[in-house]
Parts: C-alpha cells; structure tokens; sequence
C-alpha cells in the first residue's frame, strides 16, 4: 500500500473514444470509493483528472462535449498516465501534446495507452524496443510503422512493468481493473469490477 | 429495418455514473459507424443525444463535466429513452426530472434504465406491475418500495418489450447490445462487440 493518493492523468483531445477514457475513468474512481467504504486504505487511494490542451470544453468522438480538469501548462502531479485513442489525427499532428505526453511520461512511474492510444505512445517515440499492443484494427500499422516494437494480439493488454498497452475500447476497463489489483490488491480489483458488474477475470503472471 | 434513424435520448443529471450513460452512448454510436461502414444501412440507423435539466455544464459523479445536447424544454423527439443510475438524489427529488421523464414516456417506442436508474423510472410512476432488474445493490430497496414489481436478480437486464431495464454500470453495455440486436440485428450487434473489444453473448429468448 503507497502512503498518498496516486495521481491518475487522463489526456483528452478531439476525437478521443468516449469509452476509452469513460472505462479508466469509472474504474479508478469506483475503486477509490470502494477503498474508502471497505477501510482498504486510509486515504483516496486515487485521485482521477483529465488534462487537455486547453481547459475549454472538447468534443469526443461523436459528439459528447466534456471539459477538462487541467491543461498541458498546468503543474499536474502523475503517478498513473493514461492515453486513450479514438480519431488521433489532432494529437498525432500536434507537435504540443506528443511534447505533453513526454514531459509527463519523464516523470510518472506508469504509462499507459487504450486503444489507438499506442499509436500516439509510439509518435512521441516513447515505446521503443518494448512489448505492447493496441486495437486489433491497429495492430498491422503499428507493425509495420514500428518494427522495433513486440506487437501482441489477442490479449487485453501488455504489462511490461512501467509501460501497461490495451487493446481496443473496453479493454481499458480491463487494463484499469489489472493496475487496480497491482497497486491496491487483487481483492480491491475484484470488488471494483463486481461493483461495476463488469465480467473480469485478471490474467496471469 | 427502420426506414429512419432511431432517436436515443439519454437523460443526465449531477450525479450520473459515467459508465451508466457513456456505456450506452459509446455503444449505440459505434452501431452506427460501423452500420454506415458495412452498408447494413442506408441512413445511420441511431442519434444519440443527451438531455438534462438545462444545457448548461452538469458535474457527473466522480466530478466529470459534460455538456448536455438537449434540455427539458426543447422539443425532442425520441424513439430510444435511457435512464442512467449513479447518485440519484438529485433527478429522485426534482419534480421536473420526473415530469420530463414521465412525458418522454408518453411517445416513445423504448423505456430503458440503467443500474439506478430503475428507481427513477419507478418513482416516475413507469414501472408499476412490470418485471425489471437494477444492480444488485439496490435490488432489495426497489422490491421493498415497490412490491408489485417482479424484481429479477442475476441477470443482467430484463427485456419486457417496450421496457427494458438493466442491471448496474457495465450492464447498461450489455443492455445497448441487446437493443442493438434488437433493432439492427445480431450480425450489427456482434460486429460491434467486437469493434469494443467487449466480452458479449446475447442473452438467449
């Protein structure tokens, strides 16, 4: 058990999925209320924001607007980064938030991507030589754009330590229960995803 | 097939589980892509818009701010209305939540909850008599407040035609699927399971 909250980031931009980063979001939070009423942990073992360009309102992928906690100039503490996927055309092409994802990448202890997330991980030249995967859409072209990188299919997600990949969209829920039974415990995982009435079982190893 | 697109309406309000409404909302938004995409249909078969109290930003539980589509007082035509769960103090005692519940009731083809969102439906005075399911944890509220419901458990949503309620969080997912099949059919509804990366088996009958 850590004695502090650990700071949990989730980048949002245009385009982004909104179970991508909705899944993560939902799972770190459950499991935060779920440790405070079970006495699992003293304080929030969580703290969940969203941090984007701007702190303006963004449209996600088909339309939801959300607005974001923080922005990429902001002093954000973080221990967990999540990149999630969706339309990546905006932050593939802006050279601010691949710097953003980098700078953040520096200094927390658990990188993280769902989804076509990977593919902006792998932009931002931060998954070099590593084992990782992405949405079964997207496993070819980050085979054959990154033919240094150990592509994995058919797995929900690829724990390398301090870099976690997903697969695509609800896989993140599944990544998210796995680093909840990492940090705080696997009974602490299981109880999350039985609140959440999500079908989970953790992967070996 | 319908010779339109089907309007989803998904009610928001403070306190709203994030999964309970981005769940449905990723799903029927995916159906609609990938219907698009395979040719299944000449129109996109699903709108998806939220609706709450005012347009105004709203602080979902867990504190995600989100920017409903739609508020009470426009004129919104639904053929798909959902009914999230989360925190419902606030949409269990606002006359006009219930008010506006009660009205879109009135017209549309397709009442369904998610999780808690069954108490709301309940206490709009929706459900009396009906077979329905809510998460687990509230089940013995909603058969105790509410004893001529068929209260089902272990399920994870209870299909009784032009009402459809499910059970918690993550079974709004599998509620969406369902309804997918329903209105777009099986081959739709699998097809986009599996663009989600989501575990998935309608239920049988």
């Amino acid at each position: 058990m850590f004695d502090r909250p650990l700071q949990v980031v989730i980048l949002l931009y245009p385009g982004i999925e909104i179970l991508d980063f909705a899944g993560p979001y939902e799972v770190f939070s459950v499991a935060t209320r779920i440790a405070l009423r079970d006495g699992l942990s003293a304080h929030a073992p969580f703290i969940v924001r969203t941090a984007a360009a701007s702190r303006e309102l963004l449209t996600a992928r088909y339309d939801l607007r959300v607005q974001p906690d923080a922005q990429f100039d902001d002093e954000l503490p973080c221990d967990v980064l999540i990149v999630p996927g969706g339309v990546i055309d905006q932050p593939m092409n802006d050279p601010d938030t691949l710097a953003w994802v980098r700078r953040m990448a520096m200094t927390t202890g658990l990188l993280t991507s769902v989804c076509s997330g990977a593919l902006i991980l792998a932009k931002a030249g931060l998954l070099e030589g590593q084992s990782v995967t992405t949405h079964w859409a997207d496993i070819q072209e980050l085979r054959e754009s990154y033919p240094d990188l150990d592509v994995q299919e058919n797995v929900p997600y690829v724990d390398a330590g301090s870099l976690v990949t997903s697969a695509g969209i609800s896989a993140g829920i599944d990544m998210s229960l796995h680093l909840v039974a990492r940090l705080l415990g696997a009974d602490a995982a299981r109880t999350t995803a039985r609140q959440m009435q999500y079908e989970w079982q953790d992967m070996p190893g």
